[in-house]
C-alpha cells in the first residue's frame, strides 16, 4: 500500500512517501470488530501464515499460531500483518531508491523507531477503514510494537498480546546488538552502507551477526540437548562419525553446533539486508517507553486502556521472564486487566515461535473470550 | 627456557624444539616442597604478579592474588607461571619462525591441547629440579590445565586449585568460540593465517572476537549496574550528557556499553595474536577428560590423588557453578578430599580475577593449611 503523505519520524527525519507491504487473512466482519494486527520481529515479514500458492517452503513465520482453526483463528478473525518500514521484504527500506538522490538509500535511510513503525501501521489500519483493533499481538520486538500501540493509540487497541518481550533492552541486549552491528559495518564489503552499487553484500558480517543472534535465541539447555559436544557428521554420507575423533583444526567444522551456526549464518546472509539489520537492532536499542518518565514504567503505562495478555518463557535469557514481570507490575500499578503466564519451556527465546501445548491453548482461550 | 627435545602433541604433530617463557616469584625452599604452578587462561601470560622495574602499568594479571603477603604468599611459596605454547607472549607460537619453512608458522602452528600444555609445563618443572608441586592453580582455562595435571601426572600434584572452570565446554561455550573464530578467519586481513608477511593484522576480526568474549565474562547484573542504558559521554568534555537524547545513528556510539566494548576490542587487537586466539579457543573446545570414558566424569578422575579446592561464582554464566559442582561430584564419587565454595559475587566469570574478601580468604586459608 502506497502512502504519498510524508511520515515525520522520531529522529526528525521524514520519509516523503513510502510503500508498506502487508497481508491479510480471514474476513473483516460487518462491524469491523474482529481485526487483529500482528507485529513482526527482527527478521520476519508480513507473510505470517500459510503458503503462497504453488510455492513450496513459503510457509508464513507464525503459521502454527495463525490460520484457520489455529489459536488466532482466521475463520473468525481478520488478521493483518505489515512489513516494517526499513525492512527488506517489500516495504520501503534501504535497498530502495531515495527520490532525492536517485540512488539506493543505503545507510541514508532514516533511523526508524518502534514508535515510527506503529505510526505507519496506524495509517494503514486507517486506510482499511478499521478504527478499533480487537487485538495487537507480537513476540520479541513485535511485543514492543504492541506495547507502543497501547501508548500511542490507546483508544484503538482492545487487547494487547505481548509475548517474550521486554519494556526495553538491558545492557547485555544492547551489547549483543552492537557486536553484530560492528561485524557488519567493519566488513569491507559494507562500503559505508552503499554496497548495492558495488554488486556485493557484507556477507561475512551478516553471518557473524546471525550466529550471535542464534546463540541468544536458544537456551543453554536446549543447545546441550540438541548439539551438546557431538562432533560433526561425516561429510560423505551425513552420518554421525562413529569414532568421534577430533580433527585437530581451528578452521574446519569439528562440532555439530559449529555446523548449525555456520548454516544459519549462510542462509541468513543470502536473504537479509545488512542496512535493515542495523536499523532494526537500533530500533530495539532505542525502545524505552519509561525513558521520559525517568525510568518509571508504571507512569509510562498510566494512559493505557487495553487489556493485556503477557507471556514469557522460563528459559528465555534474551528477554527473561523477569522483564515481562516488570511489565505486569507496571500494568497492575495502573489497575489494568492483565493475564500473565510464565511458561516452563526449554527452548529459550525461540519458544515464542514454537509449538507448546500450554502456550497455544493460552492464546486460543484468550481469543475465545474476546471474540 | 629452550627445549631441543621434540614435543609429541595429541594431534600427532610434533614441535622439534621450542621456547617456554616463564617467571618465578619467591624462593624455592631446600626441601623443594613449596612450589606452586599457576596456569593462565586465554589472554594472559606468564607475568602473573608485580611490576617490571621502571615499567608503569606492567602489573601482573593476578597481582591481587599472588605476591608477598597475598593469598598465594610468595614470602613462603615459590610461584612459577609459564606462558603456554602457541601463545604470543614469549613462548613459541604462530608468530615465530617455522624451522622447516623459515617463515612464520602462521596457521601451520600445530594445534595445541590442554594436555600438550601440561606436558610442556612438566618438562619445565623437571628442569627446575622440582618433583612435587605443592599446588597447581588456575582459573577458567587455567583451571582445566590444573585438572589435566591431576590426570596426567597424579603423583606430582599435592593440591589442585580450580577456579571458575568446567570439566569441558558445553555447546553454548563452543558456539561463542566458533563465532569469534569465524570473525577472525573471515577478516580479509587474516590471509589464511599468514598475515604477518603482509604487514597487516586481522584487527576487525580480533575486535569482534574480544567484544563477544567480554559479554560472556560479565554477568547481566553487573552490566546493568555498570552501564545500564546510560548514553555515551560527551566527546568534548567526557561528561555525562545531561539531556540523554538519542543521536539516531546506527554506527556511532550511543550507549556507554558500546563505548566500553569498542574500547576493549581496540585494545585487545593491538596486542593479541589472531592465530593464538584460534589455537587457544580450540584447546578450550577440545578439553574433555571424560571423553574416553563415554562422558563418565567420575571414571575420568579415578586415578587422581591430589586434594582439591574448587571455587565457583554464582553469577558466572560462562562456566556456571553447576559445572564446578559436576567436578565436585566426580571427585567425591572417588572419595577425593574436596573443598568447594560457591561465592555469591556479582561479577560473572570475571570474578575470578577480582578482589572479593571471601574468595581471597578462602585461598589464603587453604594455603595456610598446606604449607
Amino acid at each position: 500500500m502506497y502512502f504519498d503523505i510524508p511520515l515525520y519520524m522520531q529522529s526528525g527525519s521524514l520519509l516523503p512517501h513510502y510503500e508498506l507491504a502487508y497481508e491479510t487473512y480471514g474476513e473483516l466482519n460487518a462491524e469491523k470488530s474482529n481485526a487483529v494486527l500482528i507485529c513482526h520481529a527482527l527478521n520476519a515479514s508480513h507473510h505470517v501464515s500459510g503458503n503462497y500458492e504453488g510455492q513450496e517452503g513459503s510457509e508464513g513465520w507464525w503459521s502454527n499460531m495463525i490460520g484457520p482453526d489455529k489459536p488466532v483463528d482466521t475463520n473468525h478473525l481478520f488478521v493483518i500483518c505489515i512489513n516494517n518500514l526499513g525492512s527488506c521484504f517489500g516495504s520501503t527500506g534501504p535497498m530502495h531508491v531515495n527520490p532525492q538522490t536517485n540512488e539506493s538509500y543505503g545507510s541514508d535511510f532514516p533511523v526508524v523507531t518502534v514508535e515510527d513503525w506503529v505510526q505507519s501501521q496506524e495509517r494503514l489500519i486507517n486506510r482499511l477503514n478499521i478504527h478499533t483493533l480487537l487485538a495487537v499481538m507480537g513476540g520479541s520486538l513485535g511485543g514492543m510494537q504492541v506495547l507502543s500501540w497501547t501508548l500511542q493509540y490507546p483508544d484503538r487497541v482492545k487487547n494487547a498480546i505481548v509475548i517474550a518481550s521486554a519494556p526495553n533492552l538491558n545492557a547485555e541486549n544492547i551489547a549483543f546488538n552492537e557486536v553484530a552491528r560492528r561485524a557488519i559495518v567493519t566488513d569491507p564489503d559494507f562500503h559505508d552502507g552503499n554496497f548495492y552499487k558495488y554488486g556485493v553484500i557484507p556477507a561475512r558480517g551478516l553471518k557473524i551477526a546471525r550466529m550471535i543472534g542464534h546463540i541468544t535465541y536458544l537456551s543453554d539447555d536446549v543447545m546441550n540437548t540438541k548439539f551438546g559436544r557431538t562432533l560433526r557428521r561425516d561429510v560423505q554420507d551425513n552420518k554421525e562419525i562413529k569414532d568421534q575423533k577430533y580433527l585437530y583444526t581451528t578452521q574446519n567444522i569439528e562440532f555439530e553446533i559449529e555446523s548449525y551456526l555456520r548454516y544459519q549464518g549462510e542462509k541468513f546472509s543470502e536473504y537479509f539486508d545488512a542496512n535493515t539489520y542495523l536499523l532494526i537492532t537500533r530500533a530495539l536499542d532505542y525502545f524505552d517507553p519509561a525513558k521520559k518518565y525517568n525510568g518509571n514504567l508504571s507512569l509510562a503505562f498510566k494512559d493505557t486502556t487495553a487489556k493485556f495478555l503477557i507471556i514469557s518463557f522460563t528459559t528465555d535469557w534474551r528477554f527473561s521472564s523477569h522483564r515481562s514481570q516488570e511489565l505486569v507490575k507496571a500494568l497492575l500499578d495502573n489497575k489494568r486487566q492483565v493475564t500473565y503466564m510464565n511458561i516452563n519451556a526449554p527452548n529459550g527465546h525461540d519458544a515464542f515461535l514454537l509449538d507448546d501445548k500450554r502456550y497455544m491453548s493460552a492464546v486460543k482461550n484468550y481469543f475465545k473470550q474476546i471474540y
